[in-house]
This record gives structure tokens, sequence and C-alpha cells, in this order.
């Protein structure tokens, strides 16, 4: 079974054995085993479930401490507030770098031995200038080290520091100060804020979006997670690569992204462990709006690094999408949220970054829901882990 | 931090840290450092989690095949029926001993490195005599490989196999024929019915539970999962060991179950991939039920061997547990539905089954979902794994 990314090799396809030819680390053909060129090296993979490697599009890997009796008290009641996310600015600040590296390692390896290949990773437990230039230059170093797709995102706009006289004041400092160091460092593709209720309202919001389009990055959002704001409108008014969360989205929300560029990204982990509304996938959907499904790994909301089989199968069961939707969305909607065309597609040009699984059929991450193992694994056509 | 899986040690009790003595495969001693016996060897455990090994009262890991493909049918609007069971069933009589060890010890092996240190395990994907007796062999040559707990339960009425002419016939070949089998070659410890609507009715149900009880063998029900039948009060009418799965249970189902000794066992992943309604876990906690968290791994519904960290996280988020809440059910829960007073619990005289785990408190089964691993695991006070 081969599934592209945008929909399976269907029957009314080409009929199977299916083959892919690999040429510098790029797709270069795509189609039955019988028409495939010539090639020097040949795999075979027998009826193993062959999809493109998964694209994480939201994950924020840096970080030091444990709040999982954080967890646990919420679960007996206490509320969600940006004094969790202090308590490891606290903790990251205090880490050293030998620390976090060792610790965004160990993150970025689970999630390369569980089937990603690209994975964004934010910034944003740092909050001051020195901190997040910290944070960000030893992502580019563990990127190094780990044969992982990687994507930058500055996330100044995280929380507001205690430092700070205010969200605005924060705000100004991120937009005019922190975004003009990260681009001439070139240590981000991206910028996000957290636009939400109790974080960073809509003003502050576009102005850190237009500070970011001025320096030449992309931006992304956090958006109407714990609060319908609006911050979903703005995005797609901003033309932002993609809104993430959308657990309180409405019908006219999910209408707007749906004429829009700007892509949904789905995070059904920390809606489960927040006991949160969850995001409407399937209205999404059936309006036609391009979805992604992402981890959101993190300190205090869902610590869940290297579990993409298990996001893939609670959008396919929590969220109400078809086991196809919910791949495609962990892996063409990534790539899509991550700006990249060809990225988590199987077609002439795209990267070579494939998975081969444990299994047949694209059900499995439904059937197991975590218990999906890849077997062999490439990234641009050279293999990185085998099971 | 210690988990006794009957609470945790509590500020109230001795002081950190704590310390377990353990004597010819037991606990023989638990309370603070200070206070702890002279012993022959130390292992230090730092900060780490340490809990009871986890119980995992219901799985049906003997089959062949892969019904990953029904499960993504399913999410597009295919029904549950007996159907895929007899699926399994004509896959598994095809496959030969070598093929179905194999797989068992495989799935064995997946548990224990999860942290599973007592795996109750189904026969019922054979349904004939010989096929039934052939599983549950094979499953006692595969437990003594495996360093893992593993207790035995005849599902003979698993589904109405094509060969009986009907379900009453069926129920009478069990009830008649296969347990007094069973009994006489001691290949279980309890007898299973799928007491539910297009499956085993309230009669039938009881035949067999009596049977079971007259060989000497202790009885388990699958209930209350796809329709309100009554098969909770049966059980506890029988004072069966367990009835699982209740899914549709309502007030006066959760009020029998907490003035019985009968233990209420939640499956969160099949209600989770089914899309079925989910049990009622938080009014049997408050009505004072004893209830257990188990997978329910199996071919059809819920292919997850090696997930009860998810199923922990499953129960403290899906569920509406608490974080210790579902714990202790994963444990203690677990050990008295199976019958063992002991088993899951750390105090004297319980089996010294334990995990270390690779985090600090125990919401982080909640915080990480599946994400979370053993450091290390003792079994009768021998090490069996380490991470």
């Amino acid at each position: 079974m081969l599934l592209t990314g945008t929909g399976r090799l269907a029957p009314a396809g080409p009929s199977p054995p299916w083959a892919i030819e690999v040429r510098d680390g790029r797709i270069a053909w795509i189609g039955s085993a019988t028409g495939a060129p010539d090639s020097e090296e040949r795999i075979e993979l027998g009826s193993a479930l062959v999809t493109p490697g998964l694209v994480d599009s939201h994950t924020h890997p840096v970080f030091a401490g444990d709040r999982s009796d954080e967890a646990a008290a919420r679960l007996e009641g206490q509320p969600y507030t940006q004094g969790g996310i202090l308590r490891t600015v606290r903790e990251t600040r205090a880490a050293d770098d030998e620390t976090l590296e060792r610790l965004v390692e160990g993150r970025l390896r689970a999630a390369l031995a569980a089937g990603t290949t690209t994975v964004e990773c934010k910034s944003g437990y740092g909050l001051s200038l020195d901190e997040e230039l910290r944070h960000l230059r030893l992502l580019a170093r563990v990127a190094e080290r780990v044969p992982i797709r990687v994507v930058r995102t500055f996330l100044g706009a995280h929380a507001v520091p205690p430092e700070a006289s205010s969200m605005a004041d924060h705000a100004r400092r991120v937009a005019d100060e922190m975004i003009p160091a990260v681009a001439a460092e070139r240590l981000a593709d991206f910028v996000d804020v957290f636009a939400d209720e109790g974080f960073f309202d809509l003003d502050a919001t576009e102005r850190i979006a237009r500070a970011a389009g001025a320096a030449g990055l992309g931006v992304r959002l956090h958006a109407e997670q714990l609060a319908r704001t609006g911050a979903a409108e703005l995005g797609v008014r901003l033309g932002v690569a993609s809104v993430d969360h959308l657990e309180q989205l409405d019908g006219p929300g999910v209408a707007a992204l749906a004429g829009s560029s700007t892509v949904a990204t789905l995070l059904p982990g920390p809606a489960l462990v927040l006991g949160d509304r969850l995001p409407p996938a399937r209205a999404l959907l059936d309006a036609g709006a391009t979805v992604a499904l992402a981890s959101d790994a993190n300190a205090g909301t869902y610590g869940g690094f290297g579990t993409m089989p298990l996001v893939i199968g609670l959008g396919a069961t929590l969220l109400g999408m078809t086991a196809l939707e919910a791949l495609t969305a962990a892996t063409a909607g990534g790539g899509a949220a991550l700006g990249r065309e060809t990225l988590g597609t199987l077609r002439p040009g795209a990267p070579a970054d494939l998975v081969a699984w444990d299994a047949e059929h694209e059900g499995v991450f439904a059937l197991r829901l975590g218990a999906v193992r890849p077997s062999r694994t490439w990234v641009g056509g050279r293999e990185v882990w085998a099971g």
C-alpha cells in the first residue's frame, strides 16, 4: 500500500506493485513497478504500508524541568494559565547549553524513531533576547547532529516574562528588538505568537506579525485555543502560513479559513490533556480548508515527543477524520503549514522522505493508536532509521 | 515518588526517601528509608516515580492476520459486527503453532517493555474445541519464555462459529464440552463470555458461567458494550470477578456494581477506536465501585499491545479520572479484577512486581499520554527489563 500524502495510488491509477525512483535525494518517478526506470540499487518493501515521512509542524522542544505534577493537579481541578509556562521559563533559563542540547536531541531522536522526518521547533521558553537567541542557536547545533529536517520558529511572544512591565511592552520588544536580531542571524524561518485570551491580544499580534513580515520571516499563530478571539480571521487577513489549535473556532471562523490559503493546524494531544473542547476537524475538512495535524509536544500541556502515530490515531478517532484524512493532514498538511508545497507528499520533485511501516494499511493508525512503528525511514533518500 | 497502588505514601505517612525490602520475590517491608532493615543488595532509584507493575486484566493476544483495513472502513461508516471476529477466526485457524507463538510472544514482550508485569490473555479466536485447546496450550508455552505473569482465560463464547447451528447450540457446546476439557487440562483460570446484543444472550451467559463455576474456574464477562442488556447485574448476581467494557451502563447498573464485589473494568482504547459512548468512570468511582483499566488489545477494535501507559493516560483524560485514580485502576484495580488481593499493590506480602519510570510524578501518564517508559522493571523481585 503506497500513500502519496495527497491520496492513495487508487485502483483507477497505476496498478500495484508500485515503485518509487529516488535521485539526488528527491523523488524522480513514481508509478507501477512494471514501468519503473532501471536503477542501480533496488529496495523491496513487500506489502508494507509506505507513506511520506511524517511532518510535525508544531512542537516546543527547548525546555528543562518536569511539570507532570501540574498535569495531575489540572485533572483535580486547577485551571491552565501563563503561570505554568513561566515556571518552565525559570527552569530553562537556569539550564546550561549542554543540558538543553541533550534534552532537545533526545526529543528529536524520539520523533525520528516514530516516523517524523520534518519537525517544526519553536523557541519561547526563554522570552528575553539573550535566552531566545541561545535557544535558537542551540536548536541549529542539535539539528546538525540528528538526521531530521528542522524548521525553526521564534516564539518570543509565548507569554509575558516577569521582567516586562506589560503585555504591550513585551510585544513591542519582540517586534522592535528581538525579531530584527533573530532575522539578522538567520536563526528562524517563522515567527509565532500565542494570540489568545490572557496571552497576546490582536493588536499586539498584528504588530509582531508585521515586524516578522518586514524582516522576511513567515508567520504562524496560536489561535482560538482558550477563547474565540478572532485570531483566526486576523491570520487569514495577514496571510499567515498556519493558525494552530482552533478548539474554540465557530462556523464563521471555519468559513474564513476554508476560503483562504492559511492552513488549519489541529493539535488533539493538548486538547485531550486539557479536557478542552475539540477543534472542528470535520467542519474544516467538509468546508475545504487545508488541515494539518501536529503534536504540540511541549513542557506543560502535552509531553508526547515521538507520538505522531498517536496524533494521527487521535485525529482519526477523537476528531472524526478518516484514517486517510488524518494521515494526509500529518504529511502533506504539515508540509503546507510549513509553506513547502511538496513536503509530505510522494510525487516527482518532492524530497525523498519515506517511511515503511510495520503494517499494511493506514487504518492501523486508528486501530493501534500509538502502537505503530516504522520499519525503515529515509530522509532525502538516505536511510536514517531501521526498527 | 512511591505509589503503592492503593494510594501514594502520603505526607501524613512515612517521610521520604522511601524504601522497599524484597525477600523471596515478595515485598517484605515498605516505609521510610531511615527505618529500613539491613539488606545484602541495595538499589538506588533517585527521584524516579516507582509504582507496582501494571496489570492488564483484559487482552486477546492469540490471533493472526491484520484488520487495519476494517478499522479504516469503520471510520468511513461501516458498523462493527461478529463478522470481523470470524474473519480473524479463519486466519487464526489457518496459522500454524510456530507462527502464532511468535505473534503472541511479540505481543507479551511489547507489554512487558511498557511496564506491564501481569497480563490476562484470552483465547477466543479458535471457537472449536481443538482450536481453543491449541490456543490455550500455546499460551502456556509462550508464558514460560517471557518473564511476565500470564493469567489465562477461556473465551469459547467470543462469537458463534460458522459450523454452529445457533447461538444456543454453541453455548451448549462451550458449557458441556469445552469447559470440562479446558478444566481437566488446567488450561485456564477464568471463563469469559461476550454477553452482548448480537453475541450471547443472558440465558446462554448464565449457562456458561454456571458450567465454569462447576468446573472450579472463575468467571468474567464482556458486558454492556454494544447495548444495555443487564449483563452487569447478571454478573453481580453470579458473583463474577469482573464485568468489562460498560460503555452503555446506566445509573442502576452503576449502583449494582458499587454494592458488589464485582470489579468494573473499563477499556478506553476500543471505546475511542469504535467511537462509542464512553463508560461512566466518574460515576463508578464516585459510587465506590472498584474500577480497573485494561487495554483490550485485540485483533479488530484496538490493536495496542504494550500501550498500558496510554490506557492510563486515556483514563485520566478521556474518562475523567485523576492520574492517581487511573494508575490505581491499572495496578490494584487490575489485580482485584483477576481475584488477586495483593497483586498490583506495594505492601508486605505482595509480589515484588515493580516499575521505576522515566518520570517523577504520576501526572506524567496524563501529560505524555503514551510517551512514558519504564527505566527498570522487576517481576517477583527479579529485574526483567531495563530501558
